[in-house]
């Protein structure tokens, strides 16, 4: 596991595509570096696995850069201080940041977070109580919004991420329904974590499971995952539901990056995507209207109708509709008198 | 156009499949009806065409009914009191309802609005002042929550929808960019209209044009066509951009009504589909680590973690991710010194 004058590394060798192969990383070894001022050495303890790295591996201009070839991958770790130019650190704290994959690394004392052992085991910083525990609490509170008596679907309900967001979901007063691939991690989610349900997908015929488990529809989604779990979610959102779209893993390790790009797109630029019904609205309709009627009479607001002579002639006009070739509002005139 | 003793009524005589023909609508005629006690009996003058229409002829069971077989076709429409007896009305008056595609109606006077002739041309009660305009407007505010400086897109931009949209963009304080089919219409939004910009969807090739116009990307898309300007938009969207999806025109007359579902199943449940990502809330971690630390206390959040030995074994550990085999935070110890 690394000698005290050798560090090894993982670089990343080619970019990826598709599947990840062990022909894409390298080990080599380089020299145990020493701090410069303002800088710690640290001896890495703990690495973490995570899905979007796979995105890192790739890169993608609108997400994050790629990891350089030829540089070590990049990875969040909880190391331990060896030796400290930093006044904030001495050698022994314990510390959490993205050092990557290698047994030491360099790091600058701004970017370090201290962990507290005394909290919890040390290795919960990379998830529980780290990165995808934040992910799971932060994109359920703010983008999930849940309300005590929503259904929520979750994904990947036995991973990092998922299992908080169910967990979280539980404290908010959700009814939460995990899916997931396999007894073992059913029963988990069920059992260990307490989800009111679960869905195997390797098992069980995941539109007719979520008919049974959603009655009522599904009024947030925890979407990580992609693919045909999404394709059998959507039809199935309740009104006003809620979709968080926090990963797409199903994608990731597409060897077509433009394919499904509706979810990552998302995913990439935060985007917040509504859908919107008028004849939800009825009782704004008044204000709205009295707005209108105000730029309307400044001038600001200009019409153009396209007025087709005749109730007979409703069938036809009605298909101009769809090839496009109205020019404004379309009326019938069905009578001057 | 009607006799006093004949309503003419256009009946849906078959459910669409893919593009409107003529075949699917008839021509009945029926006694003009007399009104009961609350009633009033209405003179069609102007009908509605709206391209929602379309999709309660084919009735979807989570957006609206459809429109029954022999009934006469749906519409909004802008029609004079003919008799009253309902006390709020009296004959000659203007009133709105939805009372579909025939000479007369009966209406009940409770779901009947009066139309201010003196305000604007009667005609604006279904367009401009009407449920085109109320979308526009209400789906801008609510959805798309214009702020000054925002770059605006609109579909179909000289729709009677999409029309507005842009002319309540300027008046937001935004950069509004139209895409229309053809020439005629261009000059229209960016002459009459005042849009910043226009794109020609017969003429100028998409990415390019919104490359053109968009430099900083898409704050706001109001989205009413789906299909390829929808692709096209969705790879240009900014940070944290809002997509209002209030229609997608272009699927409603496909003949797969599976096809591209994604977009209508928003559209239908109005649902709020957000991208996150978590290194966008780096000021929120400390306050959401406490939180999580405290559920972790009172034992109310479990975990689990799958580890694997070794830096070395890191590249084929984290295929894992991707095939489902992990259960629980995958992590790499590195080392237990």
């Amino acid at each position: 596991m690394g000698s005290n004058s050798v560090n090894r590394q993982i670089v990343l060798k080619r970019r990826p595509l598709g599947e990840l192969r062990p022909e894409d990383f390298e080990l080599i070894e380089k020299p145990v570096p020493r701090p410069a001022s303002g800088q710690a050495l640290l001896r890495t303890l703990w690495l973490s696995l995570d899905p979007y790295l796979r995105l890192r591996a790739t890169g993608h201009e609108r997400y994050f850069p790629a990891v350089p070839l030829g540089e070590p991958m990049l990875g969040g770790a909880v190391s331990r201080v060896v030796e400290s130019e930093h006044p904030g650190f001495k050698a022994g704290d314990i510390v959490e940041d993205y050092t990557g994959w290698q047994d030491y690394a360099l790091a600058e004392g701004h970017t370090l977070r201290k962990v507290d052992p005394s909290m919890a085991p040390i290795s919960t910083a990379l998830g529980v109580l780290g990165m995808p525990g934040l992910t799971a609490y932060l994109a359920l509170i703010d983008v999930g919004k849940p309300e005590p008596g929503d259904t929520l679907v979750v994904g990947s309900a036995a991973g990092a991420v998922g299992a908080v967001v169910g967990q979280v979901g539980k404290i908010a007063g959700c009814c939460v329904v995990g899916i997931v691939g396999g007894q073992q991690k059913a029963s988990y989610v069920t059992g260990e974590l307490g989800f009111d349900a679960v869905i195997d997908r390797h098992k069980d015929e995941i539109g007719a499971a979520l008919n049974r488990t959603c009655p009522d529809g599904i009024n947030i989604y925890f979407e990580n995952l992609g693919g045909p779990i999404t394709d059998a979610v959507y039809p199935r959102l309740a009104h006003r539901a809620r979709v968080v779209v926090c990963g797409g893993i199903t994608e990731y390790t597409n060897k077509n990056p433009k394919s499904n790009s509706y979810l990552q797109n998302i995913l990439f630029s935060e985007a917040r995507v509504g859908g919107f019904n008028i004849f939800s609205y009825t009782g704004r309709y008044d204000d709205a209207r009295r707005r209108l009627a105000r730029w309307f009479k400044e001038g600001r607001l200009k019409y153009r109708e396209d007025i087709v002579e005749g109730l007979e002639n409703a069938p036809i006009a009605f298909g101009r509709l769809f090839d496009g070739s109205n020019f404004g509002k379309l009326l019938v005139r069905v009578s001057s008198e």
